[in-house]
């Protein structure tokens, strides 16, 4: 039987199917998010863990934050969000094209969304007790451009000089934190 | 300023939203689902009750099951559903076109998919527990079409004898327990 | 020359395509519809059997109802599908997401629209004549779900019992007549 | 109770429809072709007169032959279209982007596909039977371009001169045939 | 590493993609529009040229025009246009559906729009000097269908005449000046 | 006559529209770049200027560039984007979601392709000559998200804080530069 492939993916037949194809536990704990830089750490269920969801149109993650962790300014560029807290304590926002921020505190059992291809983040208000939250995505793939990284990660200094009004030397020491990729 | 409608629902200008137009705090509590017929509750935060949603291609439920509850055999005609377990352990499944059964336990946690327009059900496998989970969909207003009540609530009599090949006594007695729609 | 797969199915170059791509004769003569157990049959004309109709989004298929024949409750998971009566008198219908039954009478030369994804039947009405029709579905490959059989011919037993508040012994019976898919 | 409108066309809650939103009766008899210039005439059942096609994004029409009769090059912008011939004989066809004609003698009950957007053609091969066909589009409303009529009866004289390499006087009289639009 | 084909053509993951892989120069220069029958020549950056748009939606070409020069009536099957003058004068157009003319004198830095699927053309109004435009397309292929060589180079006599209501021998001659695709 | 809208715009008759609907002249002439904070201007050419292209899927703008003129990093939520280089020479780049730069120096007539949603730029690199670019994109309302400003302009001061790994009187020092959207 040959190996169908759609989007790049494996595409099996209704009568091939199995119900780990559609299944996956990765969520179901925390990960250790003070290890991180900010505090804050993103497990993702995409098409990448859960084959099940080619072609399906949407995908799950859940995030972790330890005390006072931030999931810093990021954007999808193939999908909005909707968050739901299964713990903790957070303030969330993104920014609209004009240039508004939209952000509020939200609690354990709240809802909230941020749009399509906007800059947003998460960050956990309380100061010693971790937060996570369950995140669905429109998309099976929404990728993820953090923007700090992206930005004084990838970007030359003489291009982040000139954005930020920062000075070259400010520039060096800021990117100094960051490898760029290859 | 005039109010533009996107879908049938209001869409902001992004000068004009605000925070409340992305949130939803009714998902953040069990609803009662022993007092349903068959001990489950489906609580919505789509289009209609999160107006930010409009235009954005996603949703959200909650789902509370008694203990032994059953979220019956249904389908959504517009999207395809994800689910991430709060709370027990669940038996769930759909069937595909070929009319096969692709179902497993899930537990807390745990994350399972359904998708689109096809039969699905969850079942709260613990005798005296209550179960939760919470369900995303890849649209702002899914939908839903319960069978059982599609079938023995909408149809009429012949069309159920013959489909189910029940004699007609049985089919009538089935459908006293359903109020049709008018 | 390379065989290029969209979508799991050959996709062939402008300059290589041959009419009998873009071809059906299946549909032109009746199938013995007397022959199923509800007096109905469904002949495909999909991207399966019609090449041509690969990224196209759409395709057709005939369907022939013995006297009295029934096409039982079902769903395409993946189209709207319109009708138009070859032969014979018709009732016809679906069911909203409101529980509403949508049903009517219909004759030679009328046609009728049955929405995505939601249940729908039509049976002939005629004692002693057949029926048939032509559908359109807006999907090359519209998928479809038998309600009946993929209800007591895959779903568990405690699962119909609760679902449909019949007694073990009923479903079992009932089930009996179903070969579930493995 | 407010009309939503989607896409400028009524969009009823499921609560409201009735099933004469789903049917329409228009196609059950052949229309009269003889009439026509070319011996063709088409009767749509779109979204303008099946107001329940809305959002559904398919659609079909009936087109009748006299004898000898011919539905000339056009092209649906929004459309694919499949077409069941009813009855009689027909020589139809499209035309490639790479330019090659892809064309069959088409009878009773065979069905043949035009790719969206393609230039395309049905001929009544027999010169003393009518014929018709049943056409489906995957859009609720895709347009028709007839050829012929938008080139003669809509371009300027100078860009059929350049275009067809006609002589001027030719093109006026061509043109003298049409009434353009204004 | 395997090479992941979507749509056909090469998929690159996000860590393997080159400058190259975005960029395209082929636009830089006039092409030579006096050689050709009606005095324009397109020169398209498309998928096939430009490998980084494949899944983005859009693409570009440039079109050269000779003194006088016609680009004749064509479609895109697969595609809305929306062309920028960089030099001359141009008078461009295209036919609705509803048969009128839509057209208009565009000079350099000027803009129109050629919607999806409709018949137009752009015709340069000097007589001595060349013209160009920048056209871009929401398809990554949307493909081209020229109207008088389709028709002529491919459709059959019969249909011709009958279409055009022309004479067979003034078909035959149009015909003689193409060279039909097999 | 009723006017219909669709996506909060003016959707017109076939029969009703004018060239002017399709056309923009406001792209012909640079705007003065030299008055911005870093050097560059956007003159879009959306549906919101140009009323045709609603429903359409595509619009363009002009940018142009002072001397060492930066547009600098910011996202289109809605659409990839295409450049066609009128004058100068440019440096231009994008950010992949696993944080490699893309970019390169861009002459007078060649292209470049941004994908949809990603983090990009585009430096002026002659010190006195301005430069221009035509830009395309596969949406009618593209939006855009520019980063330097929504970031400092719109996020709380720890978040940033706490992102870039600032110190608090940097952050304010730099918020001072913006004020903040209400």
């Amino acid at each position: 039987m040959t190996t169908v492939k759609v989007n790049g993916y494996t595409c099996k037949d209704g009568t091939q199917v199995t119900p780990e194809d559609f299944y996956f536990q990765g969520l179901a704990s925390p990960s250790a998010a003070s290890n991180t830089s900010t505090g804050a750490i993103v497990t993702g269920a995409t098409v990448e863990k859960l084959p099940g969801l080619n072609t399906l149109g949407l995908s799950m993650s859940r995030i972790d934050y330890a005390p006072n962790g931030l999931n810093p300014p990021h954007i999808h560029p193939r999908a909005s969000e909707i968050i739901y807290v299964l713990e903790g304590q957070l303030y969330v926002g993104f920014v609209t094209t004009a240039g508004k921020l939209v952000a509020k505190h939200v609690n354990k059992g709240e809802v909230f969304v941020f749009p399509k291809g906007l800059l947003h983040f998460q960050k956990n208000i309380a100061k010693s007790a971790p937060a996570s939250v369950i995140a669905a995505f429109d998309s099976q793939l929404p990728g993820t451009q953090s923007l700090v990284s992206s930005l004084f990660g990838a970007l030359p200094e003489d291009i982040l000089v000139k954005s930020f009004q920062f000075k070259p030397k400010q520039v060096k020491k800021i990117k100094s934190r960051y490898q760029p990729k290859k």
